[in-house]
């Protein structure tokens, strides 16, 4: 129930735990990884849930592939529309590919060429727009009227949410209780449906958002209780410059999450080549956004365990050499 | 047995298992990770063992660690010296330090800095050489007898090849059998103890070593069943720039291993990025060595099992911007 307008909640465990069901066998089941070092320099137990290694790079394709799943046949075969900056892109096209539904994504001109071709090559038409002119959401309605298509927002979604919260479900299954789990956050469809997860299967986790500084609307929002907006903001964290949380995702948070943490871009880069360098995987900006708040010490987690989701993986090795 | 020269093999399956159970709980148990891109690509069903994952970053740490805790308790307090370009540097310095056996290293200096700094980090002597002018393997034998030290080889050494074969056994033991194993070669101690595993616990697997192009002493050794030698290759996979395979890993690839593939350096970087941008893993050129086989079609696997090594992950970014 959300206490502000005495509203029943729109997800809740049992939808996630639907989207578990729907997604076993056709989702990878990421493994959780773990380092020494990391741990030694933490003084924590760490367990990185690798979504990076999920299909087409993020955990993405949770929530695409079971809003997609559950479309009627009719909203089927008339096919989506969804905007996105980059990973939801990739993910609505292979649902889409998966599931024989035809995807049109409305992509800014800027979006890494890595994500602009895996979702070309996914099958999806493409159509881009100007992120400081147009209005992607406006396109997206436009294209949904013209053609009949359904829209599948990014995050704004009960479905959307379901299914990004099984990412929490199977690091929680295959580590046991967390403490504190820490989640990056854009427009919070991973973070309210990971909470959600957390707090049902891990009573007293503290579960935590993390947000680019110059991106911080959701912390702004969570501690006012009042929805926040910023206009495209400044960051290397490019799945993280959402407008603001959603008037599905808002409620969550308020209800499931302990806090919200910022990192800033610098912190932002460190960590990621630290991940690159020490553990060896690949992510990117925005994936590694909580590694970014427990490595740079926003956090005291010593003597817990915690659980941090990398939440993908996609970045342009060329756009590697601007970074460092 | 040793068909030439009529002696028994210096390692064997028995050595290998030995070598497993001593690094049982101390070496990490690496993953194999599975990517449907690439099992599309190839039309086989491809598992990768992760030793980038590995202490340290490669599976050098195997040898290194069952070497120096096979030493007499006079060996340890004394001291050892390792001569190395890289990975064997830190594996003997992480030995040690888990050991408290002193470590000396001698180490190239064009040595990427970040196996520099690692090596130091483990608290270890480093000795620079210079690699056109100077001979490691005299230098490092000076200091052994001036300070009563005890050499650990990078690969010519019984204990340190069957070290290296755990990683076989690892994998063949999570994945089940298979019909190829692609093992990266330098002189010869992973792919020699990987084939001794997999030959014993899948019988019928062809073990298969790969080599970079420009330095393919150890394919010309294999075809001509008579060792032959290379003087500093010209080739980024600086992990396998060695001379030739050694006296006691060339008789065991001429008994063990199936065939020799080699790459060139451009296949190598096309493999290496591959595997960042599609599998999300950080692969230091020479690791990926196996897999640039099996991606560039220098094999013909279609509807095997094939077993591949990432045998290291130790790669300066900054580097990098080179490659690229």
């Amino acid at each position: 129930m959300d206490t502000a307008t005495n509203q029943p909640l729109p997800v809740s465990y049992a939808d996630v735990a639907a989207a578990a069901k729907k997604l076993e066998g056709v989702a990878h089941r990421t493994p959780a990884l773990t380092s020494r070092t990391v741990d030694e320099r933490t003084g924590a137990k760490v367990y990185f849930k690798c979504e990076n290694f999920q299909r087409m790079g993020a955990f993405k394709f949770r929530g695409a592939y079971y809003a997609l799943s559950n479309l009627s046949d009719e909203q089927k075969r008339r096919g989506v529309v969804a905007y996105s900056s980059g990973n939801h892109a990739q993910a609505v096209a292979l649902a889409g590919k998966l599931l024989g539904v035809k995807a049109v994504i409305v992509m800014p001109d800027d979006a890494p060429a890595v994500k602009l071709d895996a979702t070309r090559g996914y099958g999806a038409e493409v159509i881009i727009y100007n992120r400081e002119t147009q209005d992607r959401e406006q396109i997206a309605c436009g294209l949904a009227e013209k053609r009949s298509l359904t829209v599948i927002p990014p995050f704004d979604h009960p479905y959307v949410v379901a299914g990004q919260g099984t990412a929490a479900t199977e690091l929680i299954e295959d580590v046991g209780p967390l403490d504190y789990l820490l989640v990056p956050c854009g427009g919070g469809g991973l973070i309210s449906g990971c909470a959600i997860a957390a707090n049902h299967l891990s009573p007293g986790i503290k579960a935590i958002g993390v947000e680019p500084a110059a991106g911080d609307d959701v912390t702004r929002s969570f501690r006012t209780k009042t929805l926040q907006i910023v206009h495209n903001p400044d960051t290397i964290a490019d799945g993280a410059r959402t407008h603001s949380a959603g008037k599905i995702t808002f409620p969550l948070i308020l209800h499931h999450v302990h806090d919200m943490l910022t990192v800033t871009d610098e912190e932002l880069l460190r960590s990621m080549f630290y991940l690159w360098e020490r553990m060896k995987i690949v992510v990117e900006p925005t994936g590694a956004l909580a590694a970014a708040a427990l490595l740079e010490g926003k956090l005291d987690a010593r003597g817990g365990r915690v659980g941090v989701i990398i939440s993908g993986g996609n970045v342009d090795l060329k756009s590697l050499t601007r970074f460092i």
